[in-house]
């Protein structure tokens, strides 16, 4: 597939609660393909935050690595972020999951005094700089809007991450499910996901929405 | 949604080289709500057989829980396979990943003369003496075959799982993408799946063509 588009899809882990969001990765993959594309998995290659336990919520005494556990949602293929070149892509996307705000910046801990890991802030300002567009599931705009002043998008509707968002210069939307927001300056779309009471279809809708919006501004 | 249909999934971990194939499980969960039905996910609380790097392949020095893991697949929302009473579902479904082979049972290592972790087989021989259906994706035909004498089924067009297959008393039809076979004497449809070369598309169309077979039986 030579002249298919290549999305380069940034991981944090395999696990919504220390990871990325597994169905929010899973449908961004279908839709990407569905489009005609193809993808490339990236993540860095440092340590989770933390390892908690899906069914009790608590940490677990363990540590593991983003780029390792990653692996498990992209079957084995894919790269450490250090090697994205973005050139190379047509546009990159983030599905969501507290791997988003735990792994790839603090944005769990410290809010809108956040800082985004360093290979995650340099990619999304190298991405802009080349006219690529940014797809953001669920709470990865936060991120986004760490770093690119002023952009508007959604997490959908809660107040405390849109009023984190604010503090950092960006401008919320509040959406429901399967909307998309645009920001045609930095061509940046967003939707919110599992930041909503969602079902497994709407995940779907809203990764295919935004995918579908990715798809128009290459 | 009282009326719905109302599915036992049944996770063996989370990723493909040591629990459940992650894409397949959540295109499983999507065609299930797509067709109006409702999913509830259930594991063994058992040791996995050994943790895997997904990127090098190599065996890790950890150990951890089906139960535990599979819950990232479910976002926490999973049960004690042994709290699982037939008569509360209409359908029970397997999707693949080498966790059916190594967790559920040791068809990984011992082919046809493997044994099915007793809970499992136990929830599949209800199945059938309920006239429930059962749906099976990638490899966990493999355990259905050891299971339920003579069933009809597939697991695609890899030659050595389809002679243990037959070697069980199982009869293996060869399949490509998307295909699924119905076996209507047990209720039970399988599809092949990551057991052959296949894109995420190809996943989501087996997961819901399985799924519609497993919904017209019932």
């Amino acid at each position: 597939m030579e002249n298919s588009k290549k999305i380069a899809l940034i991981l944090s882990g395999s696990g919504v609660y220390d990871g990325t969001e597994i169905h929010e990765a899973t449908m961004t993959m279908y839709a990407i393909v569905k489009q005609g594309g193809e993808y490339q998995t990236f993540a860095p290659d440092i340590k989770q935050h933390h390892v908690i336990n899906h069914i009790t919520g608590e940490e677990m005494n363990e540590t593991r690595n983003v780029l390792i556990e990653s692996a498990r949602i992209a079957r084995g293929n894919i790269k450490n972020i250090n090697e994205l070149v973005i050139n190379d892509f047509d546009a990159i996307m983030f599905p969501g999951g507290f791997g988003v705000a735990k792994n790839l910046s603090d944005f769990a801990f410290k809010g809108a005094n956040c800082t985004v890991v360093s290979e995650i802030e340099k990619v999304i300002k190298e991405a802009v700089t080349a006219k690529k567009p940014i797809g953001a599931l669920c709470i990865s705009p936060a991120i986004i809007a760490r770093v690119l002043e002023g952009v508007e998008l959604t997490i959908g509707q809660d107040e405390g991450t849109a009023k984190a968002i604010e503090a950092m210069g960006g401008r919320h939307k509040t959406t429901n499910h399967g909307d998309v927001i645009v920001d045609t300056k930095y061509k940046v779309a967003t939707t919110p996901c599992y930041m909503l009471d969602a079902t497994i279809t709407d995940i779907a809708d809203g990764a295919i929405n935004v995918t579908k919006a990715v798809f128009e501004m290459m």
